[in-house]
């Protein structure tokens, strides 16, 4: 379709579309983006008021009219991408292609449905999220600081898992037989590591035993310590990072 | 007014005075800024003791007579600082010179009102607060710190943000029909969100299904690598800075 | 029992079987030890399930069939690990020779106990879990970064145990008599003390005395101190590993 | 006393005692210091067990026939470090002199008074457990990581207070009027923002009110890069001392 509409005025106009649709350096790319990028947030906002209970009908029924205002722009856009993509399966499938794509989809397919199954669906319209991180060039000192810790990130992935895991075995054998109804079964006494590892604490589930108690304070030193390890790893990583580009840099330059 | 009282003493006097009030390495400069510095702490001290609900009258008058005191003193202070100033409206319109006003201002303007309306206004004076940071040396070293690590910082707020959004969507999904009353509208949700990845975890909200409790794991352990972020952000921005502040020493050295 | 069985075809077998059992670098080697960590990992979680109370008996005896064949692949695997073993008794007193072995003496002892004290030892079982860490190569940095680090992380410790007691002492002596059932004793206030400076903070118990508030703000803000070590400690020693490694392959490359 | 005792045999004896007493180099020297510290510590878990209301009367009076054998122990220690010390009154004066005496003067005292003034000295007894920190060496970087970064955590330290001050303040202007029992004066608040900001978040106090709960993330996400910063300074601080202790070690090699 896309190619039908444009197709007549395609030998001065792609260059110019492209620019504007694909780089982000000149004015009419950067107002583009801004506006694209706009009313990505509007639209997850509208989606937030939306889930008030106590909504008026007006209110409800501006904010479908808003709803079907931003899917015409998102898919004008998609349609637009895939007009000056230089490989059009290549974006087609493309990680923000499928997001693209993603955020538009579920508003067709949602029509007739009930809503209930809807809502569902509407979650991968926050997919249209992600396209917020496109532009920021800032992220590739994280990415390269995450590729160069990435060996010791699975490393403290597994740590973590194995621990809570002990924790949750611990805890079931001190706790289990005194409060079966919050540290039961292993999956309680999971959500119990959970949310003390982190320190969150939600105060739902605690040990009330000696033993519980004990076991409790010798699994929090061994996890305060493997929740350091990650700020230590980034650290570290970071200053790397920082290195790698600097050194690069000097390259450059000589 | 403060031109016509000092006006005609003014060949010998502004110097002196200038270096009283302005700098901080003399005997009696030193005086002067520790004089206004625990004024201004004994101030909001009152501030805090006015707000306490069982107060006996003589108390609070007490208290008012103290305010008065005060801001008498920092009405001096500001317009002697006006007086001295290299350029007048230089510092007026300067950050503290703002912040020196706004100390001093709502009370002026308090006088006759409500004393409700008044209490929204006497935050203003908080702002003296800020006049406490004023004269260390060492923030300057935070300050390098903060703009060597700009760029990542504001990625991680934006970071930070997202991944707030897409917690609070996520357990609206998974828990806003099993707890309509605590998690039942994204503003909830979200509230849930924070107090969470902080890990704050006041207990006032948490999730109660399997669904939801899975998801808060999987969000913990993402948001725990972003709650470490920060950290290795400063320490990193932190060691540059040092370096490059010896860096700067050893060519002044040469 | 397995020399006799392997014992006619020593000669060609045992380096094969040494090479699949020991090592990973090979096709077969490989796939040996992903399947029996699947294993490990599948008898975890069936351990997990159950401990669900609302079991029925058919998933009961289906997970006790799926422990048995547990326990004889495990079981196969230790008789084929001393076999191949260079030196026999050298695996069998090894870290990993005691943990494979615990891994699998549980069930023999078991069968005809009493199953309630056959829990207590079932706990030990989990030692399987350790053997998931043994393959990881990513362990050596860390491993290095502990050592360097060794030090002050027994450092670390002796001043979190300090800090915990005085912080003990003090709430007993501030809220001992305001809440006697809560902070009544030593030993309750140490749980405090635990759940307060790890900021867990379950908020099962908290002080509400003027003088306990002022003493938790007192704590918490050297606590906070205290618990911010452990990421420095890691992060610097991370950084000089990293270092060590890298003057280490320069070396060689020499 | 100690003069008096062990006057006639000085010569020889003093060096011998001086090197028990205050070094730890020798067989001797160590094994003085592991049972001291060893008496250390069961004191303190005796005062600790003296906590528990439901305790037998036999076993009161043998706690009490152990806190005799400790002072009197801790009486000749601290007599022993009088007489051998090269300077007496540099010792008496020093901290851990100080600490000394502490550990034993309320036990001389608290005979014949009241049970429950001694309680409020016998607090002094803890001191003791400084002596723990006497003996370790590794204490030295950490102390040259405090010194390097010394600037900084006292700007960190004010930076806290301040935050503090602004999150009460705000805290009050929001949830003042809506929970007048709970936030209802800047001490209530002030103690909110305490559990608040550092994550440690009892639950005993949180807000309510939409502007509340604003404010609170607002505050919370300044308020944990913060808390970031102390892990950054030590990190920092520290790889900066491993870094002068090694140029120093270069130094003396050379």
């Amino acid at each position: 379709m896309a190619d039908r509409l444009f197709g007549t005025m395609r030998p001065t106009l792609i260059p110019t579309l492209k620019q504007i649709v694909e780089e982000s350096n000149t004015h009419s790319g950067r107002a583009f983006d801004l506006v694209v990028q706009g009313l990505i947030i509007l639209s997850l906002i509208a989606f937030s008021l939306e889930t008030l209970p106590e909504l008026s009908e007006p209110t409800r029924s501006w904010l479908y009219t808003f709803e079907v205002f931003c899917v015409i722009v998102f898919t004008c856009e998609y349609l637009l991408r895939i007009y000056v993509a230089t490989s059009k399966t290549g974006y087609i499938f493309s990680f923000f292609g499928v997001v693209d794509l993603l955020a538009i989809v579920p508003f067709y397919i949602g029509t007739g449905v009930d809503l209930r199954t809807l809502r569902a669906f509407r979650l991968l319209r926050l997919f249209r999220i992600f396209k917020l991180v496109r532009y920021n060039a800032a992220v590739r000192r994280f990415h390269r600081a995450l590729l160069i810790a990435r060996e010791e990130i699975i490393l403290f992935l597994c740590a973590t898992a194995i621990l809570l895991y002990l924790a949750s075995v611990g805890i079931y054998y001190f706790e289990g037989d005194a409060q079966p109804d919050k540290l039961g079964s292993m999956f309680h006494c999971l959500w119990w590591a959970v949310t003390t590892l982190t320190t969150v604490g939600y105060g739902d589930t605690f040990p009330i035993t000696t033993g519980g108690r004990i076991f409790t304070f010798i699994i929090l030193l061994i996890g305060l310590g493997v929740i350091s390890v990650p700020a230590g790893l980034v650290a570290s990583a970071l200053g790397k990072a920082r290195q790698m580009e600097e050194s690069e840099a000097r390259e450059k330059s000589t």
